[in-house]
């Protein structure tokens, strides 16, 4: 069987690989032979589904217009507090769907940590972890409040989020800033290094970062781009050095006439311009504004939410709600820093999926074949995953082009019946934290999500 | 017979299409077929040059390794006059190879006309086209002076040049700032705007870029730049967009720290941040740098100058010291601006072709296909191209890799034996000029150099 990346691809098979693989060549789709059985478990569901096709159709169709004319813009910073619904000064939100502190995984509890310190919830760590223990902080998922946050995802009162509004449905998405590489919160890192960067983020970044966005004679417009950014290698999830790039260069005139301190504006300008992955809290947000669109319309199969706690992966769909379809969180398969291995890793973990659902990071992996390098793949292996992508997407964007496909949209809007029916899973790119609190980023490489989470997803919406 | 972007594709035939198109499926190199005859009149010319093949494969590895080794840095900014030699009050460099104002094409005589004005010269255009007429002005080459300039390339006393030093070799390399699109000098514009700009340029943005240049750690390193951008969908001739992005990024927070007005940093900013070509003009005279080290290498029949004036196009040797061996001006093959066709195109026109010659431009267009839209090519053809260059090229590089060829290193030093032996003209891609003095620039597409200047190269370099 074909492999890719590692997992066996899906497509055809039963002898006829040559005939597959010549169409592949000549840059043909190939189609799943319909002999394949679906995911165990799924088939009276998926039955029951067939029976409502064409009115599935329509509410998916309407998703994806949705996603699609999603124009999220770079609106504003603010407080947590001050944005999000029902954010008590104790309340700590994080990655993922729900999950109490005793299932909380290393990193999720380092972060934890971190924000009752950075909040003065707390005194250190065992005071931390004795007060969290005991039910004095209240935990819930950023995406319940119509946030996303990378790795952990943690979000408490005092810190300062990017606002995203998406005036073509008039919905909101928030995201923290990105710490940058090294020890930082998000990986589970709280030591004195973490706590003075989220102080500075919130006393000077946050301030400085929004009074450039207020000069600007018109919002940054985070379609356009994260468009522009994938003509130029990035794939808005793990590689986002020209989306940096570019909100650099579009900030650059207004920072620099803002009337801050030098020394605050040029130690943003560093921080920013040291930090490759500054653009993805801002992208994230930005996808969650566009998956919100598309969420709650009746009978859709498509996916609006994949997201990680580090104990368990999470998935929404359009036509059921707030409700999360979970299975566990996958080992990820990839490239450790020195020093590391797998035994040290975390289980996936982070909000950062949100970028997979609508066209991004994994589904636009051809566009940034440098990825695909962490686990040994190559220029051919990042196309082969964002075509075999389009066996389980709903339709293709028409922002976010690859040059490499003779700038064919991205396959955007998850089908989960088409997940349990191919049996082909989305495909997610990601960091690895070290599975002990305090520690921080360990390696990136590439993860599977749990097939049950869709298995799940299917059954309900299918109904008894 | 196979095209590629309307020109015929000269590899194999004879009724192996088939095979070869397999091969080429495969990405394996396709290799000449030996019976195809050469340019004729270069028969005998090969023949001489075949005899001391081990020779000049010696002398081509020395050129190909000063190529490689060859660090560019940006240096600083000064003015002509004190950079350049011999450079009167009234000398005025143009692009390519020698040529009188006689044989001027519109767009040169524009730009020198422009020059002239601004330097104070002439008083308007029929007094400066009265006086270079009359041999007022000194005219020369920048390929003679160590300098490079896009399209016109005229550089005169008072502008200011970027200081490019390759301390791997120990010489230098200088170029103008680039203006911008538009009606600008090097596209044969001269009007109030244009010399407004000129002065700007001049009496502001060089001062705060130099002040900028000076407050970094270490100078930009050009070809890591140029490296990353390629990673980014830039070539490094016709798409600078990421050059410039990363280039302004790297200077932004010694621009805020400046102690200049911040209404000038903010105008520099917005001039750079505006522009996706300004840093083509650091990328060429990084080239020129690293060719230049490359010339004067006994016996090398590599390219280390290709230019064209407007009416020729020149080709300069390794091993044949500062001789010009010319042909006439390509007419480009491109998109035009509406209200403009070929009938008011210039012939082939600029310095640019530098980059072609070290390994960028039309011979990285696998890293851009953006660009070859312009001519209605798409990812494919971008493919075909740099495939294509390998044919003629002596080497590839270390550091320019291509994402799309599975990070192979571009087709680097064409050698001017090959590109007779094998009829394979070098890829050009390029923008056009009106062909009128004082219009501007009206399109951008693909040319071809003239094979007789290639065919004398080879003649003179086996000698009688």
């Amino acid at each position: 069987m074909t492999e890719l990346l590692g997992r066996p691809l899906v497509v055809a098979n039963a002898g006829v690989d040559l005939f597959a693989d010549e169409l592949e060549r000549q840059d043909v789709r190939v189609e799943r032979v319909e002999w394949r059985p679906p995911e165990p478990g799924t088939e009276g569901a998926l039955a029951r589904l067939a029976g409502e096709a064409g009115t599935i159709a329509r509410a998916n169709d309407e998703a994806i217009a949705r996603l699609e004319d999603a124009q999220p813009v770079l609106a504003g910073v603010g407080a947590a507090r001050d944005l999000l619904p029902d954010m008590s000064a104790r309340t700590i939100l994080h990655a993922g769907p729900p999950i109490d502190w005793a299932d909380m995984s290393g990193p999720l509890r380092g972060a934890v940590i971190g924000a009752a310190v950075h909040e003065g919830l707390a005194e250190d760590r065992d005071d931390a972890a004795r007060k969290a223990a005991a039910g004095a902080f209240e935990f819930g998922p950023c995406h319940d409040r119509g946030a996303v946050g990378p790795m952990a995802g943690v979000v408490s009162a005092s810190m300062p989020m990017v606002v995203i509004e998406n005036p073509a449905h008039g919905n909101r998405a928030f995201c923290t800033f990105n710490e940058g590489l090294g020890k930082v919160l998000r990986y589970g890192a709280y030591d004195g290094e973490v706590l003075d960067r989220l102080a500075w983020i919130r006393d000077v970044l946050a301030r400085v970062f929004a009074g450039a966005l207020a000069r600007l004679d018109e919002p940054v417009d985070l379609r356009a781009m994260t468009a522009q950014a994938l003509q130029m290698g990035d794939e808005g999830h793990n590689r986002n050095r020209a989306g940096t790039s570019l909100l650099l260069r579009a900030l650059l005139p207004a920072l620099i006439e803002l009337a801050e301190p030098e020394a605050e504006k040029a130690a943003v300008a560093r921080f920013i311009a040291g930090n490759d992955h500054f653009y993805l809290n801002l992208a994230m947000p930005a996808s969650k504004a566009a998956a919100d669109a598309a969420a709650g319309i009746d009978r859709s199969s498509i996916v609006v939410a994949m997201a990680r706690n580090g104990t368990e992966f999470g998935v929404r769909l359009s036509g059921t709600g707030d409700r999360w379809f979970t299975g566990p969180s996958g080992t990820v398969d990839g490239l450790y820093l020195p020093g590391f291995g797998p035994e040290d890793a975390n289980l996936d973990i982070g909000d950062s999926t949100i970028t997979e659902t609508v066209g991004l990071g994994g589904f636009a992996m051809a566009a940034a074949p440098a990825i695909v390098r962490v686990v040994g793949g190559g220029a051919e292996d990042a196309l082969a995953a964002t075509r075999a992508m389009y066996d389980i997407a709903w339709g293709e964007s028409r922002s976010y082009q690859i040059p490499a496909l003779g700038f064919r949209g991205t396959p955007v809007g998850i089908d989960c019946r088409e997940v349990v029916r191919t049996r082909l899973l989305p495909f997610v790119n990601t960091g690895i934290a070290h599975r002990e609190p305090g520690v921080g980023q360990i390696g990136a490489g590439l993860v599977e999500p749990p097939m049950e989470a869709f298995a799940e997803a299917v059954r309900a919406l299918a109904g008894p």
